[in-house]
C-alpha cells in the first residue's frame, strides 16, 4: 500500500481525506500544491510529509524557483512534525543536479527505517494492542512506524490483534488504520477514544503503540492529540507504552517537550465531522493537533537502529 | 429548557437525536412507543428515562394494558441506568386510582432534586470545569444534574467556564450540552475525548463533574462510556472528580461494579457519525455504552441530601 507516487517527475498523492470511501489520486506540479496538500492533509503523518516537502523543492526546481523560497513555504506547512524539517535542512546544501537523487533517497530511505524499526519493535508486541491515529503506510512511504511493528508482528505470527482509536477529531483511526488493517488482514477492532481506559481495564491489550510528531532530546514526545491521554490511562494499567521513532523524528536541538510548537487547527473540525455538523455553528472550541507525552510515561522508543531508552544514545 | 412535556393526556419528547440542529416533538401515545423513545435514544439521560418510564405506564393503564405486562417492556428498553427500575419499582404497588398522582410526582419531585443537588454541589465548582456526556435540562426533568450543578453555580456568579467533552459515540457534549450551555449564556468550549489529558494538563480545570447511571453500594459509578478515563485522567492532575448523584441512583441491591449490567449498542453508533459512515462498513467495533468508575478515583458523590463520601449513610 502506497500513498505517494512519483512518476514521470509528477507526484502523485492518494487524497487521505476520502479514504476510505474513496480512492481519490492528487497530480501535483508545483511546490506551492506540496504545501496545500500537507497543510490540507492531502497527506499527513509525519514521514510522510518530509517526503512530500522533499518532492515540493525537487518540483520548485523544475519550476525555475529558488530553493531558500520554496523551503520557507513548505516549512511552512504544518508546525509541529520536525521530519519536514530535516528534509528540507538535508536537501539545504545539495548541489542542484544531484537534487532528484537526493529526493528519491529520501524517499526512498523512509521504506528502509520503517523495515528497520518494525523488525525491532515487532517482538515486543503479542495478542491485543492498542493505538492511535495512523502510523501505517499511508503515513509513511510504505509499511508504516507504530503499524509497521504490528504489520511484522502480525506477519510473524505474533497473534496481534489491534485495537484501533478512531482518533477525532480527524479520525485517521477510523478511516485510516481500520482501512489498512482490513486490507491486510489483521484483527482490528474500532473504539472510540473515550473507551481506552474500559479496554486497558478489561485486561484485552497487553500493550500500545503510537508514532511521534517531534521527540525532544529529554524524551519528550509530541504526537496525535490523545497519545497523552493514552499514556497516562497505560501507566495506570502498567501496561507499556512504545513510541515507534524514526531517528530523523528526535530533534536534537529541543531540549524538552516546552519547546515543541503544537498546531492548533480549524475550529470546524471539532463542529463537524467530514462536513457534517455536530454541535452548535458557533460554539468555542481548542482544537490542539498534537500534545506532548512526558519521557516518563513512555517505555521506550523503537527506532530503525534498535530499542532506545534514556538517555537516547549520542548522535 | 424542558425535554419531557405532559399535557392533555399526551407525553411529548424533544427528540434528542436531532439536537441542536432541529427541534422536533414525537408524540407518545402508549407504553411501547415510550420503551421505543428510551431504547432509541429520542430521551436519554437516567433521570430523564425514569420519568418517560412512569408515563409510559400511566400511558399503558389509559390502554387497558396490565401494569405488569408493560413494566416489564418498559424495564427491558435500557439496560444499565437503575432509575428507571426504581420508577417502575416504586409504581408496582400504587393503586390504579393514584398512577397519575404518583407519575406527576415522580416528574415533579426530579426537578426539586435537581435543584437541591445543585445546591449542595455548587460550591465545589469555581474556573475550569470539566464534563461529560449531557447531564442538564435534556437529561432529567429540567436543570440537571452535574450540569445543574453547572447552571447553579454559574448563576452564583463563580466565574465557571465548562469545557464539555464531546462524548463519542453518541455526542451528547457537543450536541446537547454545548447546545444548553449556549441558550443560557455559560462559557463553554467543545473539546473532543481525547483532548481532555491535554486540556487538564494545561491547567485550564479545578475540577471535574459527571452524571451516573448507576452506583454500588460500595461507590463504584457506571456511567457513560469515557468517565472512567476522565477519572484516571482527573487522578493523575490531582484534579477531583465528582459524581452528581441522585439517590434514586443509588443501587442499594448491587454490591459493586462488577455487578452493575454494561448495554453495549448497535456497531453502526461507532461506525458512522449521525448517518454519516466515516469507517470501512464491516470492520469490527467494540461499543459499550457505559463503563465503571472505582469509588477510590471519585473524590464525592453530590446528592440531593448532601455531599457524600464513603461508606454511604444507611437509607
Amino acid at each position: 500500500m502506497r500513498s505517494i507516487i512519483w512518476k514521470d517527475n509528477r507526484l502523485l498523492l492518494l487524497d487521505q481525506r476520502l479514504l476510505p470511501h474513496q480512492e481519490v489520486w492528487v497530480e501535483i506540479h508545483n511546490h506551492m500544491q506540496a504545501a496545500d496538500a500537507i497543510e490540507n492533509m492531502i497527506v499527513r503523518g509525519a514521514p510522510a510529509i518530509a517526503i512530500v516537502g522533499a518532492y515540493g523543492l525537487l518540483l520548485a526546481q523544475r519550476n525555475g524557483v529558488s530553493r531558500s523560497e520554496a523551503s520557507a513555504i513548505l516549512l511552512n506547512s504544518r508546525p509541529t512534525a520536525v521530519n519536514l524539517e530535516w528534509a528540507l535542512n538535508r536537501l539545504s546544501h545539495i548541489p542542484d543536479a544531484e537534487l532528484e537523487e537526493a529526493v528519491l533517497r529520501i524517499h526512498k530511505e523512509d521504506l528502509q527505517i520503517n523495515l528497520d524499526l518494525a523488525q525491532h519493535g515487532a517482538p515486543l508486541l503479542k495478542g491485543g494492542v492498542l493505538t492511535i491515529c495512523n502510523t501505517g503506510a499511508l503515513a509513511t512511504s510504505g509499511h508504516g512506524t507504530a503499524l509497521g511493528m504490528i504489520r511484522t508482528a502480525h506477519s510473524n505470527g505474533q497473534n496481534i490483534h489491534v485495537y484501533a482509536l478512531e482518533t477525532r477529531p480527524y479520525l485517521q483511526g477510523a478511516r485510516l488504520t481500520a482501512f489498512e488493517c482490513q486490507k491486510e488482514g489483521i484483527p482490528c477492532t474500532l473504539i472510540t477514544d473515550g473507551m481506552a481506559g474500559a479496554l486497558l481495564a478489561s485486561g484485552r491489550v497487553t500493550a500500545a503503540v503510537a508514532g511521534c510528531d517531534r521527540v525532544a532530546l529529554n524524551g519528550d514526545t509530541a504526537n496525535k492529540i490523545g497519545t497523552y491521554s493514552l499514556a497516562v490511562l497505560c501507566r495506570h494499567h502498567h501496561i507499556p507504552l512504545y513510541i515507534a521513532m524514526p531517528t530523523t523524528t528526535l530533534d536534537r536541538s529541543c531540549p524538552n517537550g516546552t519547546h515543541i510548537p503544537i498546531e492548533e487547527r480549524s475550529p470546524v473540525e471539532i463542529r463537524s465531522v467530514q462536513g457534517h455538523p455536530i454541535a452548535p455553528d458557533d460554539i468555542d472550541v481548542w482544537n490542539p493537533s498534537f500534545d506532548v507525552t512526558p519521557a516518563q510515561l513512555i517505555e521506550a522508543w523503537v527506532t530503525e537502529l534498535g530499542i532506545w531508552r534514556l538517555p537516547f544514545p549520542q548522535s
